[in-house]
């Protein structure tokens, strides 16, 4: 097999990867919203069909949630195996009125850097997963076959707790699952033009808090004063998150389980190329704040945080409406480090919130997802070999980073499967994921295909010791 | 003229005029939304062709905001002259789901005292003020004239600030306005069947709180601790308006102008029946909750309070978005008492609003309206022989009240007509007034016109010192 016909294939063919990327961000596969759960499918047989038109054998998995896809080609004995994971679903689109145009319409721009992809799920994570299907679509047009083994596991539930990939890959059925490297494409770059290998993520606890007063609404002048105000009640809950002079969260025993940072982990953090200027710039923050005693790229990497991602009650209308409401809510998150675990912060939170309610107010939190801190052991040949491949498609070094992001289904795969999951992304810190205008600089979508090209060209002259789990 | 022949037909006509007020409460007149202007401008039509049917000159006045509706008949030289206020705009509706019935198709449902009116404006203010017109009707059709002179203001902007009828009053034109005696229905009585008249409202000082932060919406991981989120950031905002232990307001200078409760007011508030678990099921609070060292009416009657009466930000649909906002708001109100002063309060909030904005993020404190506090000084012989026209319409002595609501002209037209208002309300407190379902019991609907009718006889007995301003 010669690796430079494959990478002349993918250069010539962008134009129609890039057509079958827009046919894939059109699909409005938000997967939070119920309403949506005819896109989702819509979606999957998409996904599949993709996996079929590359060489694979692939199908949709039924679940108690969302479809999964799957889909292999087992062809190279005696060859890694490799597992490629990504997930189809996207965030929501509000606000709408954000967007400079149909969020599930994607346009092509000019940014600073070149020509981007706008839509929604452009970064995160279609066009970034896309890039393997690709890839290896590219590899079997141009040589008949693969260098090693592949499997691929899309799930559409990444946006909204992933319970259905976590108990298929948890389940019996997923002995098929078997590799020797799992790869996923769902981060940021440290930066334009600077491969990067993720080590560390951050765990999640998503909860909804609800707050209910008096059976109805009351005038706020004939009742002001006489009850308490479930919205004054939830701004007090919502206060006491964190401490408003040192950023601390003050959630009861919040820090018991963190893994101090490392005084050497504390200096590779310092010697990456870090301007807090340009990345305050870069999100239009005229300052950045945080917990006291760390950096910005530890606050954001490996110390934990809460924020409030939502917050209703009462009237949200132009003008005046002198009412107490008798509900309000929020979404209020935590992300999480080693070894702190999402089930027992979830009791300390919800027991911190409701001590709280005044009399006559009744509070009550759900939690809407969790997911662990993951820390990613980068050791052994394959992970050596397709580092080797990162470094080939970009002319660098990979840099080892962080993350202040969580993807669920890592830390399980990664128990599971007991293999390396290597975490190599190509988005950039300025595609706004999860914000209006999402979007992903097509330079990067097509130097991820030819990274994942190369990654599994190196990864094909590795011999796996004994048995494949794969062929 | 007889009285009875008067009240007879009051009694005969009940079915024309109910159907009558429900043509009135079916124009969805709400002044806070600029979508509902030409409905205003409807309802206001509406209210002076009742005037003009009733006998009376009428005329839309034309204002910056919401028209006026203004009428008068001053067929009686030598007897005093009554100026009746009231206001045609509604209230909002949401939540809208919580409605039993279109909020503006009026229904007749059967409560615990009897039939009752319910619609958005049953009882606040179109169900008690339409009692006016009602009252002026029935004595023109009996007998051909009326035994004062009567005046009527009836205004379009009394939930949204009422700042057109503030400048009417205060402008030259309002000479027209000169009285007697001002009359207003737009509170409610103590209890059922006891007539009562207000001598004390609260002032108002309604706000809106703008929390802004980085130029878009961030990824809560990747972005999380990094920057300071406006929503925790409103959460401490809020939090701080009031102790959450002994509920005392914390904007710095709030009490410094506060008129401390006077030892013989407390002892008649403490006088008046007072049952609170009635009062709490009455509106389906499990707990009362206020201000320490105050009784439940002392709070509601006579010392300031603070709610917040909406707030927003960030994601509020099912399921989860880890995102952090760039914004958030918040509407926040206080009702004042003798002698606090909005503008000077409105001016100490802001600051202190803006003192808590975490670095980075921007904080924008709108007034949105304000009405100052009024006591009404209940003397004189027309007082009396208003008060006379209750007692017999009631065969039972008002009670004199205090109220946590606000009626924003009140205080002006007690200062520029220099005549003592009346504040008899036919409304009752579990009216869900600003709230859904709101309702008027039809048997104070129809009570009320027959206490108009015997007011204004009463009033028709007394002389005049003098010249009579309106004849």
């Amino acid at each position: 097999m010669s690796i430079d016909s494959v990478l002349e294939r993918v250069d010539r063919e962008t134009g129609a990867s890039l057509e079958q990327l827009k046919e894939y961000l059109r699909i409005p596969s938000v997967s939070t919203d119920p309403a949506y759960a005819g896109e989702i499918r819509r979606c999957a047989g998409f996904v599949r069909e993709r996996l079929e038109t590359a060489g694979l054998e692939a199908e949709i998995i039924e679940t108690a949630g969302h479809p999964l896809v799957y889909g292999e080609w087992l062809g190279a004995p005696g060859r890694p195996t490799v597992l490629f994971y990504g997930h189809y679903d996207v965030q929501p689109v509000d606000p709408l009125d954000e967007w400079r145009n149909d969020p599930f319409e994607p346009t092509i721009e000019t940014g600073e850097r070149g020509d981007q992809i706008v839509a929604r799920g452009a970064t995160d994570d279609k066009g970034q997963s896309f890039t393997h299907i690709k890839a290896v679509e590219a590899l079997m047009a141009e040589t008949g076959s693969l260098p090693v083994n592949v499997k691929f596991l899309v799930e559409g539930e990444e946006e909204c707790g992933g319970e259905a990939i976590e108990a298929y890959v948890r389940s019996p059925a997923a002995e098929r699952l078997a590799c020797d490297l799992a790869l996923v494409s769902d981060t940021s770059m440290y930066g334009p033009g600077q491969p990067s290998v993720l080590y560390g993520l951050k765990g999640l606890l998503y909860t909804e808090v609800r707050v209910r007063g008096a059976a109805r609404d009351l005038h706020s002048g004939t009742f002001g004063g006489a009850v308490a105000n479930p919205l004054n009640a939830l701004g007090t809950m919502l206060a006491a998150l964190r401490d408003p002079e040192d950023g601390r969260i003050l959630i009861p025993g919040f820090y018991d389980d963190v893994q101090p940072l490392g005084v050497g982990e504390r200096a590779a953090f310092a010697a990456l190329p870090f301007d807090e200027t340009k990345y305050g710039d870069e999100i239009g923050a005229t300052a950045l704040w945080g917990e006291a005693g760390y950096t910005t790229l530890e606050r954001v990497w490996a110390r934990p945080t809460c924020d409030v991602n939502g917050m209703w009650g009462g009237y949200q209308g132009p003008g005046a409406k002198t009412v107490i409401a008798n509900h309000a809510g929020a979404k209020v998150s935590m992300r999480l480090v080693p070894d702190q675990e999402p089930e027992r912060l979830f009791r300390a939170f919800a027991e911190y919130m409701r001590s709280m309610a005044p009399p006559g107010i009744d509070v009550e939190v759900e939690n809407l997802n969790g997911a662990p801190p993951v820390l990613v052991d980068l050791q052994g040949p394959l992970v050596d070999a397709a580092l080797e491949g990162i470094r080939e498609a970009w002319g660098r070094e990979p840099v080892r980073v962080r993350e202040g992001g969580s993807i669920p289904i890592v830390s399980t795969l990664s128990e599971v499967l007991g293999a390396p999951v290597l975490l190599v992304g190509f988005g950039l810190s300025d595609d706004r994921l999860h914000a209006p205008n999402e979007k992903m600089d097509l330079a990067n979508f097509y130097q991820g295909i030819r990274t994942v090209v190369r990654v599994l060209d190196r990864l094909g002259g590795c011999a796996v010791d004994g048995f494949s789990p794969g062929a």
